[in-house]
Order: C-alpha cells, then sequence, then structure tokens
C-alpha cells in the first residue's frame, strides 16, 4: 500500500517522535509511505520509515531542493497548496497527525474521495477513525486492507 | 473585489434560494463572483449574480462543457479537486454555504491563505466569521474591505 | 468565443504593437481575451482589448498581485508552467506571437487538445495555421466558428 | 539521478524496443526513472527498468488504476496535461523518444525549465542534445553529471 502522512510542518517533539514511530511502522509493514516531503511531521515520519529500510515519497510544493533529508524520491510539483491533492489521491489510506488548516483540507479531501483516514491527535473530521498510537493506526489500516470492519469480522 | 461563493454542488431549495440572494447582492455590490460553475449552490449564486446583471467566473474541474449556464467566463483547468485552490487563491474573500467535504476544504485553505471565509450556515471552523443571512455576509466583507474591524472600528 | 493570446514575456516594440492591435480585434469581435496576465505579448494584448472596451482574464502563474494593469479578472493558479494548460484548455482558440519554449509548449498542448492554433510569426508547429497579422488571424478564426473551411466554404 | 523518459503512449515495436533497453540502462546506472505511467513508451522503459531491479515512478494524469503494470510508485494527480509539468519538474534530465505533441510540449517545457534534454529520434528542438542509441543518451547525461562538457572536457 502508499500510505500518505499529513500533519504540521512544524511540530512538538513528542509528536515527532510519533511521526518517526509512525513512518517505522509503515516501513516494517512493507508499505510506501507518502508525504509532503517538507519538516516538521513529514520528515520524523520519512526518517524514521528511511531508517527501518523503507521507501519515502515527498510530493513537494516547489522544486526538488525543498526535500528533507530523509525523501527518497522527490517530485516537484511548483503548485503549491494543490499538491496536497496529489498527496492524497496517490494514497491507499491517510494517517493525519496535528497540524493546521492544511491538514484540515488534505483529511477532508481524502474523505471526498472515500479514502480511509486515520486521525492520530488529529482534526475531528466525521468519517475519520481515531487511533491512540501509530500502532493502532496501521492495524486499523491492515483490516481495511484485508477487508474486514472494524470489530475484526470480514 | 472578486469574491468567491463555495457549497454544495446539490443543494434544498432554500440553500438555494439563499445562494440566489448572495449572488444578486454580490453583483449589486459591483464585485466579480467567482465560483467552481457546477451545479446546487455554484449555479444559484451565478444566477442571482447574472441577473442582477452582475460577472461570473466558473473555475472547472474539467472542461468547459460542465459549466452550468449562469457561468459568463468559463475557466477549464482539468485538474479535478485542485480547482479549489485555483478559486480561493483568486478571491479577495470566500463565502461559504452548506456544503460537504469539498466546501470544508475549501475553507480551510482560505483560512491557511489568510483570507477573510464568512460561513453562512455552513462548517463551523476556527477563524471563519459567521453571518445569519447574505446581506451580512456582505457587510462583513465591506467592512473588511474598508479596513474596518467587526465592530465599524477602524 | 474566448480566444486565447499567447507569446513572449518580453518582447520588441513591433510585436508589442502587433499584440496590442490584436486584442483590439479580439474585443471589436466581441471575444473575451484569455491570456497569461503577465508582461510583454500578454500586457499588450491586454490594454488593446481593455481600451476597446473588452473583458480580459489573466490566468496567472502565482498571485493575483503579478497581473499587468489590464488584467479585469484576475485567476491566481499558484501553479507556475502549470497553469499553460488551463490557459488552453479555457480557450476555443489560441493565438501565437512571437515567444520561447512556454509559447511552444502551449502551441503543442493546443494542437494536442484539438483546439485551432494560428501563428503569427510565432513557431512553425505542424497543424498550426499562419496568418500575416491580428486582422487575417481573426479572420481565420471566425471562419472556423463559422464552420468554414479555409477557402469559404462550408 | 531521476530521470524521465517522455514519448509517445503508442509506439512501434521498433521504439518499444529502444525503449524497453534505455529503461535497463537507466536502472543498470543507479538512476530513477520517472514517466509519465501509461503504454507504448512509457511501459516499455518502465518494465525495462524494473527487469534490471530499478525503480520506477509513473506520475499519472488521472488514478492510479491507469498505471502500466511495471510502475513502482504510482503518483496520481488527477490533473491531465498539468501532469507533464510535474514530470519535467522532478527529473534531473529528460530522454525523449518518438511521440507527438505532447512529448514536443514536455520538451519544450523542460528545456524552458534549463534541464538537459536528450532526444533519441524524437523532436528536433533547438538546445536538446541528439544521440543515436540508448547508451550514447546515457553516456550523455553521465557526463553532464560528472560536469564534463560534451568533448569530455571539465
Amino acid at each position: 500500500m502508499q500510505i500518505a502522512v499529513v500533519g504540521g510542518g512544524v511540530c512538538s517533539p513528542e509528536v515527532r517522535d510519533m511521526a518517526h514511530r509512525l513512518g517505522r511502522l509503515i516501513a516494517l509493514h512493507g508499505h510506501i509511505l507518502i508525504c509532503g516531503g517538507l519538516g516538521g511531521v513529514m520528515e520524523a515520519a520519512c526518517c524514521g520509515a528511511r531508517e527501518a529500510g523503507g521507501l519515502t515519497v515527498g510530493i513537494l510544493p516547489g522544486e526538488r531542493q525543498q526535500a528533507n533529508s530523509c525523501v527518497g524520491i522527490a517530485i516537484a510539483t511548483g503548485m503549491g497548496h494543490a499538491r496536497n491533492v496529489i498527496i492524497v489521491m496517490s494514497a491507499d489510506a491517510v494517517i493525519a497527525l496535528p497540524g493546521e488548516l492544511g491538514t484540515l483540507s488534505e483529511m477532508a479531501l481524502a474523505l471526498k474521495m472515500n479514502k480511509p483516514v486515520v486521525s492520530l491527535d488529529s482534526w475531528d473530521v466525521c468519517g475519520a477513525l481515531k487511533a491512540k498510537d501509530p500502532e493502532e493506526a496501521l492495524e486499523l489500516l491492515d483490516r481495511i486492507d484485508l477487508g474486514l470492519d472494524q470489530q475484526g469480522q470480514r
């Protein structure tokens, strides 16, 4: 699966740690990590995935030089906020960490496109699943991937 | 001013009526109406503005043929949801009527870009002003345009 | 019709004069002028149309502040070169004046989208019609609009 | 390096074979292959790279389902022709095989962005280097990467 991680370009050490663990788990589950390629949550998630041997894709608002150091494949869109649409559209599922209005717009777009969205301490948008930690977020997505519902029933 | 009206592509008769009155007011105030160019709120607002002699711009997700009959200038983006970014970015202010997740993503983007956003019975996003009817929405924007704050003080 | 004028952002006085006359003619024929909204050919064409009472639309690579002073409706895309696609896609026909590689890419895209393209001393791309002056360019487009071929036969 | 391969979505067996060999070489040189993700030249290049163990990225005009079977990472833009800008902007260099007007527009954009462009039996655009086969195309790019000019001098 291609999993998008969205969240603030600036974040607290706690959120950074959570994003790092999430990126690591995404890689260990064999998924490709997609994100906006900048700092904060995006960088921490990329580095977590990279350190675990995973593949990371940064879909950047501008040029490739903007990419954080853990982006493996840098997609330069030159399209500013419109790149958020590409992040969401390229993902099988979206995991949202704390972030501001850009994060909210990505969650809304993903739900509109009928993509599974998991909120990890992020915005509370109707239709998004909630997870208490990265482990639970991945579990939720693995169940969706297997065609199970949230109670573990097919 | 270029004012964007966002809201559902399908809507109730009450919302349609409100959008029509809003479009009319926008035109009577001498503003240009920008919208997504499709049906529902967009169509009603365009027709209200058009009937009052105003200029209407539809920024479409696909081809020009998608434009409702009251769009004066049809901008065909072929970019799907990414056209929402263009609508917001081209506006001096955004007025949101009832709509679903696409509307929420537009409000979030507009606030992120520091544009004034007025909610007319739409999503309750922190930072958006609330108006009870189209008249109040326009009044709020005219004050902003004059550099007055919401209490009428400069 | 919505007619796109494409060409260099910087140009010689002769080309500037030709673009100005072209813009004027587009307005006098009752067409809407669409362009990239910046300087050079775009500005001269906009000003020609504006002075003749026409409607001008500038589809900008960045923010609205980039628009030349004769743009009536400014569409801010924030999408850099990708805005070229929107210019072409929004036009019934494209008239190309001298320009560099951006102009060539717009002519190629327009031909790919099966839009009529008239070259006024611009790139020689297979499929583009050639006109010796703005008058002939408009005549060619009016014939297309009437469903006549280039020999004046239906 | 991230190298973009552009060319027709439909092609002859000879061009298909050339694209396949080119993809293979790009992978063997350790580069990432970027393309439009569809059929013809894009598919053949992706499959050549994939079979040699390389990484392939398809930047699609629409949904992920459009990707050819050899695309490793599928970026769904939903932006039609505007995705061409992203392909070019994400590449360190562009290699063009035979193709139609879409290919021409990509070559023109790449040259406008000052990216090295190598033409392999494709359009003859001023500024593009010419190579007679995939081996020579890669050699030209490796020299550029090393900061050598085309005569092998630094």
